[in-house]
């Protein structure tokens, strides 16, 4: 029932998902009446692979986290972790208020042992490939302990994306020593003493896009402005080079090779937009995807659940760290 | 003598703008026999202009600040300071280590009444011109009266460069009220009480890049990583652009028209090394140069100090915030 336009397109998407993959069983969670008429006129084949279960209310976009969790106990977005806690469903994909889909993973599913706060990790295109940037927002203030939790659940998602080995590193304002809040030098003390992680050290936000490390942690504030602010300049960019083809008649044929490149960037570097961002910590699996994401957003963001699905992305974390923080 | 390549460079642009501004007097603060040795065969009329101050001391680039400011009492950098604060230069320009040179600056200049502490501002390209983003990586850690104190000094520099009544933003993780830190939290409280700022809310990262605000306040953590991580994005677009065009002749040329575009935008998100950064705040003019500057980076850095000096930055800062703060 989340989302900036409601269910419209997250249904949408749901019934492309299931031509897509014939083994893909989806539960829709929200008002009958309304999800029924949106899915009217599906093929009878599809349908048998669709249930719906009711839940009476809805967490607004701009809704508190605690008034999601303390007031609204038949809200959509609960009802449908409960599904999965209850093993009911083998994951959960939300388009709705971020804060409160965190807040209530958090009561309902509870963290891993050893993970005091999930934290939500996205892919982002580096000049090398790509790197998993967490937290990208789900928590605003972090202690060293968290950056170190962040770090390892970074680089568990990163091998079960078949990098044998992640370069793990925390972003900081200098590579020195001396740089950074106090946060962040305490973590590098952490990760250097931490077992199993191939800890390299501080990256600065060139570095990053450079693609100097496999896994880059920072707190949620400062990964949520990085990713806005490269989502807004690639937009930027994009539109500056768009401006710059039209003006002469004789490019515009050569613009058609810049601008899908820069589409394709600009995709990117808006994962929950684009293509979800994973909650990572929890004892189950949830993908975030953004508030306005189309039909084909949420499509990604369903096809992202079925591979961790398939990887078993949360009980690899619970061995992995269980070997890491013992 | 400061900078990753020490004093040749900064030599050799301090006599490329002593021939291009007849009325420009420079005076070099270092070890004399390098210097001499620097700007020897300097034209006698420029020659008169250049003035050398001895300083026995060097500031390397890794050195803690507070180590600067109580180990070495004859360093260029602090000497160079203590000429401004006599009064025998209008302006400095550094492109040594950051950190000991705001500590230096402060301990030695002192920040103007109602200033905590100095803000590094430089202007960022965005959709519809410039916004002066500050605090580029001063402060790691703000409470919400420096913020507060951020866009009081931001909100005059941008005054200065012709901009009658700046629309000042705070940087966040979201624009509804519920979002972001503590700091940020409370310095929205304070901003919307303080008199005479066009204070317009939240700015999330994509909305600095739309144009969305003229000045931009957020903690020097934050600054420092979205600007870098902005400078290596642009790169990083930039070289996939060059790739693109190089796999297909025909369209090499009109690469040509791209890549300008580019390299423009590279130099502006990298304004410390490119255009210098401002110091606000203090009771003298003080520019930092990148300490990878080449000889462009550190002219264009004087010609900031120059502007700053015509227009009386501190006098004016100072007047606004008596206005502002009293």
């Amino acid at each position: 029932m989340g989302g900036d336009f409601g269910p419209r397109s997250i249904v949408q998407a749901s019934l492309a998902c299931l031509s897509a993959t014939p083994s893909l069983h989806l539960t829709l969670v929200g008002q009958p009446s309304l999800l029924e008429e949106l899915i009217h006129g599906q093929s009878a084949a599809d349908r048998a692979r669709l249930t719906i279960v009711a839940a009476s209310e809805v967490i607004t976009m701009d809704e508190k986290p605690a008034q999601a969790l303390r007031g609204k106990p038949d809200s959509s977005m609960r009802v449908a972790l409960e599904l999965l806690r209850d093993g009911k469903v083998q994951a959960c994909v939300s388009a709705g208020n971020t804060g409160a889909l965190m807040a209530l993973s958090r009561f309902v599913l509870k963290t891993l042992p050893g993970i005091d706060r999930p934290a939500m990790v996205a892919a982002i295109p580096t000049q090398t490939g790509y790197c998993q940037l967490l937290d990208l927002g789900a928590n605003v203030d972090c202690s060293a302990e968290h950056l170190l939790q962040f770090a390892v659940m970074g680089s568990v998602a990163a091998q079960t994306l078949g990098i044998a080995r992640p370069r793990v590193a925390l972003l900081n304002i200098g590579t020195e020593d001396i740089k950074g809040n106090q946060q962040v030098k305490l973590a590098a003390t952490l990760l250097q003493a931490a077992r199993g992680i191939n800890y390299i050290g501080f990256i600065e936000g060139d570095g990053l896009y450079r693609g100097e490390a496999d896994v880059v942690v920072c707190d949620g504030f400062v990964g949520n402005i990085l990713l806005k602010s490269s989502e807004g300049l690639a937009t930027m960019i994009a539109a500056r080079i768009e401006a710059l083809f039209k003006k002469n008649f004789a490019s515009r044929a050569v613009g058609v090779l810049a601008l899908p490149l820069m589409k394709r960037l600009q995709a990117d570097l808006a994962p929950a937009r684009h293509n979800g961002a994973s909650f990572l910590g929890l004892q189950g699996i949830v993908v975030k995807s953004h508030g306005s994401a189309g039909v084909q957003g949420f499509q990604s963001a369903i096809q992202r659940a079925l591979i961790e699905i398939q990887e078993n992305l949360p009980e690899r974390l619970h061995g992995r760290l269980e070997e890491l923080l013992s």
